[in-house]
């Protein structure tokens, strides 16, 4: 069935990051996740992902590749006005045409360094040039004109590497662009990829794995993915045909009755993102004393735009002397059960409260390592204390492992969730 | 020159990162940049990296791919327990041969899950079969094996995917394994690649571009690379042949001569490090007082094990009234000059200095954005300061530019910067 065979291809891809930062530098390609999730919806499926740096004759043998196997093709970066940019250079080589000056590409050049004051140099002016016979892809954000054509039954799509950039070309030009001309052309369009994502904390990955058990029918096409990280575990599904998409709607429901409040937040959603909405919500504000977690709880909370509505402030007390100046920790205390201790936890949580005047105080106090153990008290031993205010705090214990920065994020997704957990209770 | 052409390739690499969650799930691959680093010390470049999800004709189809153009390939993940993990499958369907159970894979799972107090189950025994020929890699951190075989010309190695056992097992049996029966067994084995890495921050790309002018020889085979992000611009020259190492130290001679000390940091080194040491070797300790930074400036002093012994503790003042209450800053100071000022800022740095009695405050106060703006007072307007001791406070102005997240990395870099730069003055 060449005719299946061929319409199949149409609807896979493969996303090609290119520069040499990539390869070796420090950077990793972000923006591949991004298209990946754009194209599902359209029900185009990301099969493959290269990188490659900014070498014409590799990046030539890239898209090659790529062709052979993804009926569209998304490149990402090389559109600069360098001359180590050369995505332009390897698509003409591949399809065997020369690269020339558009006016449309050139007046949006022109247009968008005017806004910025400036004119074009003759390296930006080399941004201009495209493969002949493609679409100039406009680029709302940057100077960069993208572009797009279709060639041995493959959509080649060139875009900038900046994220911004991409982001707002993929959704303003591209969507567009494969909806009309791809999705809308053949008989029986693709049905859009569905992915629904829970992100559960508290559960090891085995005990997630077996509260799913089941979960999915046999010879049904949906996936179900699990993905442990210090952040907890994530659970996926993902259906790819049409009739499976009725199905997973269903499983959604069921994943939700089995794991229950293990899931604390689902799709792009995070937890800071949960625990400030209901803050919000009941007009209440949290103050923040933490230890070993050195500011990751305040920073993640602040993350939220509009958080100073119910971030009232964080204090890192690293020192013994901070505990007992600025929360009002007893010396005492701290001398008989340690500062890693369940009741320095309680009695920085309250601290915090009454210091600051707030409804909530929130502690963590722990060892992080590698350094700070004891005989007694290792690395991973962590403490998250709540005062809400009502006489009674509440502690918890945990014993994570991992390094420094896993027992870091651990630990403030453990207060977090203890904060979570307490403002769902209370609603209740 | 066929003969040439067969070296050549042999010193050419290609990672292959396999699991689904990697082409859409939100994990990106960074095993490879480890990979890359890696083989780079043993002259073996990174070329191509592919991506390529829990589907065996997927991966023996990049697997081709990359046997063609690569002497090396390095797998990871694909190797665990599950049925999706099917890299041992697809290696074998690659090179025509069978897999079959080994005596010494097996023995190591055993012994590895004996040391949990564990038995393998009959989906952990799959784990000890690799293709039949092939060496066993052993794992000194987790329980499945690599497996590493010679075909047509390149080595195909398969490793897990999690970081900690992919980074033991590339250091104590790739490196060993591609130095004696790779590097060593030719005639003239290739050069290390040298890469150097320099932090700046402080000067745009287009700055450090013109400073850099003319820096690298015509015709000479180093690479000069800039890559710009909110945390600064990093500068890197990259060496491949043996005669230009020589070159390559002059040259880091003569950036360090053109950059001064807008850089702050170079190879792995971070600005937190630096400042660290610096602090650590006055024996000095500081307090930090952080607005719109949210936590971040104290987060990242923190991550560096050992920053107890430097610093005391962190506020995140996020109301004026915690100025007020927590920094001792005046009422009429927010009212006249706004919480967003340069006035403001020396508050806080020498609120936080005093009251935590250290030798040195550090102050961040700003509009990180989306809301607070005025009319006055744009969102990227941040105010950093400083305050030594010595009756004198050191403030400084910032404009950025971004969103929240870059205009809170920006302000963190913005404040370590003024203490680094302080803390090296002090000691001229």
């Amino acid at each position: 069935m060449p005719g299946h065979h061929r319409t199949y291809r149409s609807f896979l891809a493969e996303t090609i990051a290119i520069g040499s930062e990539l390869l070796v530098g420090g950077r990793s390609d972000s923006n591949s996740l991004f298209i990946a999730e754009l194209l599902g919806s359209l029900g185009i499926e990301v099969r493959f992902k290269s990188i490659v740096g900014d070498d014409r004759d590799d990046i030539v043998q890239v898209i090659r590749t790529a062709v052979r196997r993804a009926g569209v093709v998304v490149m990402t970066g090389g559109l600069g006005p360098t001359v180590d940019d050369c995505t332009r250079e390897a698509v003409a080589a591949v399809i065997g045409r020369r690269l020339t000056r558009r006016k449309d590409a050139l007046d949006q050049i022109t247009n968008r360094l005017a806004q910025w004051g400036r004119v074009p140099n003759k390296d930006q002016l080399r941004q201009a040039r495209v493969p002949a016979g493609a679409e100039v892809l406009p680029n709302p954000v940057g100077s960069a004109p993208g572009f797009a054509l279709y060639w041995k039954g493959a959509w080649l799509i060139a875009l900038p590497g900046v994220p911004t950039e991409m982001q707002a070309m993929m959704r303003e030009a591209v969507v567009p662009l494969l909806t009309t001309r791809l999705v809308r052309s053949v008989h029986r369009p693709p049905s859009p990829i569905v992915r629904l994502v829970f992100h559960t904390w508290g559960l090891p990955e085995a005990e997630v794995d077996a509260k799913l058990r089941g979960l999915v029918p046999p010879r049904s096409a949906i996936a179900l993915g699990l993905l442990a990280s210090p952040m907890g575990v994530v659970v996926s599904l993902t259906a790819k045909g049409g009739e499976d998409s009725q199905l997973i709607h269903a499983l959604q429901e069921d994943v939700r009755r089995r794991l229950g409040d293990w899931i604390f937040a689902e799709g792009n959603d995070s937890m800071e993102a949960v625990v400030g909405r209901l803050l919000l919500k009941d007009g209440v504000t949290v103050a923040v004393a933490e230890s070993c977690t050195g500011g990751l709880i305040t920073h993640r909370l602040t993350h939220i735009p509009g958080s100073s509505a119910y971030v009232d402030r964080g204090l890192v007390c690293y020192s013994n002397r901070a505990k007992i100046d600025l929360l009002g920790v007893s010396e005492d205390l701290i001398t008989t059960h340690g500062a890693v201790s369940r009741e320095v936890a309680a009695a920085m949580a309250r601290g915090i409260r009454q210091r600051a005047a707030v409804a909530i105080g929130l502690s963590v106090t722990g060892i992080a390592g590698p350094g700070g153990a004891t005989e007694t008290k290792p690395v991973g031993l962590v403490y998250v204390g709540l005062d809400g205010g009502e006489g009674e705090v509440l502690t918890k214990e945990f014993r994570f492992h991992g390094d420094r920065v896993a027992i870091q994020q651990r630990s403030s997704q453990a207060a977090l969730d203890l904060l979570r957990r307490w403002l769902i209770k209370k609603n209740q």
